[in-house]
């Protein structure tokens, strides 16, 4: 079969093309340089060579990694964050990933104490507190009530907390990174607390759930009952396999919606009380201290939220002017994502992008909008709307409502600021 | 806070106990030694320890791993079955997983000559034949179409092709485990035919489009144009990362419910043609041979089939009598899956499983089961039904139709043995 070299030009007289369509001649092919100033050769005429030997056995054994091109798509901590790497932060690299699930090898996670080695063998569960019979579970017996799989985010309080004083020079993955999206398989707190028997606890109304890990922070906390009959899962799965070890091998909490700090890893316990425990992690951590020095608590739902992950500083525009897909998240701990607006003039105006899942119940939804860039300047927006008709908040309404001292809950509108030459900025608009 | 010692005891009085509600007293905690006689220890008397140091700190970089104790949960290849490890396959450990995506890690994948090493920035794609403009794409090209993303299974039209003859001794990892389920994100090779321009093919309807591999095998198939046009994806991440290696980065073909032989890897030309090629890959391969020696062939579409993963030869049931959950996987490459049923003994009577996820479209779903086990001999099988009505054969209603000649396209009901030890042997019934 003959291989002709071609060339990649436009051909002006179909209407349908996209690429061909733009107003930039040649917009699929044009070069980076070309935008500021440098014309580059806007031929490309290779056509892709033919291995002509065989490329490599794939070794089944042992757990199959990414390409090594691909060594820069990996969660990465930020250092001066944390003191320490037994207390630390991984980030998504969210700028370099597409679709909505985030793969485990790269989710972020979040650690207080290490993360510790329990194997399904050794691994108990006590349920305890105000129960008709105290029980303690192996990994065994957990999987031997009815199992669910859902797909849901989970969200550090803190995330995007770095950005209430002040735009940061970091890109989307440490702005927006302390998120994953992964499905989860495990049975509901919900039969595991029926097994003990809530009758002896009596009025429900008024019962929390205290959850608490394994690790030396055991990092626990209250859950009010209603929330823990509703939704929560203690989960044993993560995009079909076992949980990670830092993700909480074997059994973690899934809290959907609500703060990640809350989807306590290596559970231990789990005790049925009169009351919340107000423990560290719900006290002096995880409240969002207001201008006048007091503070909200019970902060638990992450309202909707949406960035937009490239072009971003981490993701510039490399190819030039002409066709430009503009990508990125949304999503609401109250439920679905109905909307996603962007504006490309720092919120002066607003069109309506593409979502392309539209099962987003608290779990992650991927918008898209294409458009035809020459190469002007942009401050890029883009501004999420849930189901129970909330809007994202810009960052000056929530200033004013909560002022600049809070870590947590920051779920304001984000702004890029998209240069001629490709390039992108973290910056505020006013 | 005291934590005392308790034992793991049932509870007749609530009604609502699902372990404890089981015909086995202490269900959840008997033994398999138990279920043949032996008497184990029922009581589970430990408290899991918290951690009393630190654990390990998390090293972002590089890419995370599963946890030593889970190293059994890898792909498995089959060494007699394929001639060298550059023309292999690695099956997906499904009797390990749960829910319904498959990570990339442990993902199955075919290849016929080795994997090959492609970077982004050399990759060329050509659109040739009967086009207005042949073209030449380059990575960064794709990546300016309008995005999709969709969870698709992929399987292997020889999947189960080893149970025309009989019961093999293998597990369902070798017998079902040619099948992957994945978010992938790409462009529609619609948008990329377009481009092109499609005026002159004329008219449509019998016009086909030949895809090629860059692989040194070219892998080619040739697509109707219906379907091209239809829900074809020209993608490049799948589960939102960048492709595996293994797995065609950094371009590949999806072909939504059909053979995955035709899901091209390291996708290196598509052309538009006045008829199939029959290639290799279409006439001597990927036909199915039927009992008086003549094939079927454009056998294309994966019809609805359905496997119980657990219990299943490698998942025996190991905790004895009492509650049990059955699991397993349906799929269909003609739309959703609508029910899927369960019969323990042998196809005489069926019971109705719940589906865990609803929205299915050429996608796995996951169902459930749960019973109560009392160490009595069964022989499982499940039996899919899609939204076409389409109900999933027997194995003697298939081999009547096509008899023992074929590999491929073996969608029957398998049968489990679940002997009293709970061990589990792979058998045909009649």
């Amino acid at each position: 079969m003959e291989v002709p070299i071609l060339k990649f030009t436009p051909n002006p007289q179909s209407r349908r093309a996209f690429l061909r369509g733009s107003a930039a001649t040649m917009a699929g092919i044009v070069t980076a340089q070309a935008a500021s100033g440098t014309q580059a050769d806007p031929l490309i005429t290779e056509v892709q060579d033919w291995a002509s030997v065989t490329g490599d056995g794939v070794d089944a054994t042992p757990y199959g990694l990414p390409i090594k091109f691909e060594s820069d798509v990996v969660r990465r901590s930020v250092p001066w964050l944390t003191a320490s790497p037994i207390s630390s932060i991984n980030f998504t690299p969210i700028h370099a990933l597409d679709g909505t699930i985030t793969p485990q090898g790269c989710a972020f996670e979040r650690h207080h104490s290490g993360a510790i080695e329990l194997s399904k063998s050794d691994y108990r569960l006590m349920v305890n507190g105000l129960v008709d019979q105290p029980l303690v579970f192996s990994y065994a017996d957990l999987e031997r009530l009815p199992r669910e799989n859902h797909v849901y985010f989970c969200e550090c309080a803190a995330n995007t907390g770095m950005e209430w004083a002040g735009a940061q020079l970091n890109g989307v993955q440490f702005t927006h990174g302390m998120i994953h999206n992964m499905e989860y398989t495990g049975v509901s707190l919900r039969s595991v607390l029926q097994e003990a028997g809530l009758a002896a606890a009596g009025d429900l109304q008024d019962k929390w759930v205290y959850v608490e890990g394994a690790d030396a922070s055991s990092n626990g906390r209250s859950i009010p009952m209603e929330k823990a009959l509703d939704d929560v899962l203690v989960a044993f799965k993560a995009n079909g396999e076992a949980l990670r070890k830092e993700h909480g091998y074997p059994v973690r909490v899934v809290v959907p919606g609500w703060e990640g700090n809350m989807w306590v890893k290596w559970l231990r316990r789990i005790e049925v009380m009169d009351g919340p425990v107000e423990s560290r992690e719900e006290t002096s951590k995880y409240t969002d201290v207001l201008e006048d020095g007091t503070a909200r608590k019970w902060t638990w739902v992450m309202d909707a939220k949406s960035v937009i992950t490239s072009p971003s500083p981490q993701a510039p525009i490399q190819h030039g002017p002409g066709a430009l897909v503009i990508t990125g998240l949304a999503w609401s701990g109250h439920g679905s994502i109905k909307r996603v607006d962007i504006s490309k003039d720092g919120g002066r105006n607003w069109e309506t992008a593409r979502l392309s899942n539209h099962e987003s119940n608290k779990a992650l939804a991927r918008f898209y909008l294409e458009m035809d860039w020459q190469g002007e300047e942009m401050l890029l927006q883009a501004r999420a709307m849930d189901e129970t008709g909330y809007v994202q908040p810009s960052k000056q309404q929530l200033r004013e409502l909560r002022g600049e001292n809070s870590v947590y809950h920051n779920n304001c509108i984000q702004t890029w600021h998209v240069k001629p030459t490709g390039e992108v900025e973290n910056v505020e608009v006013s």
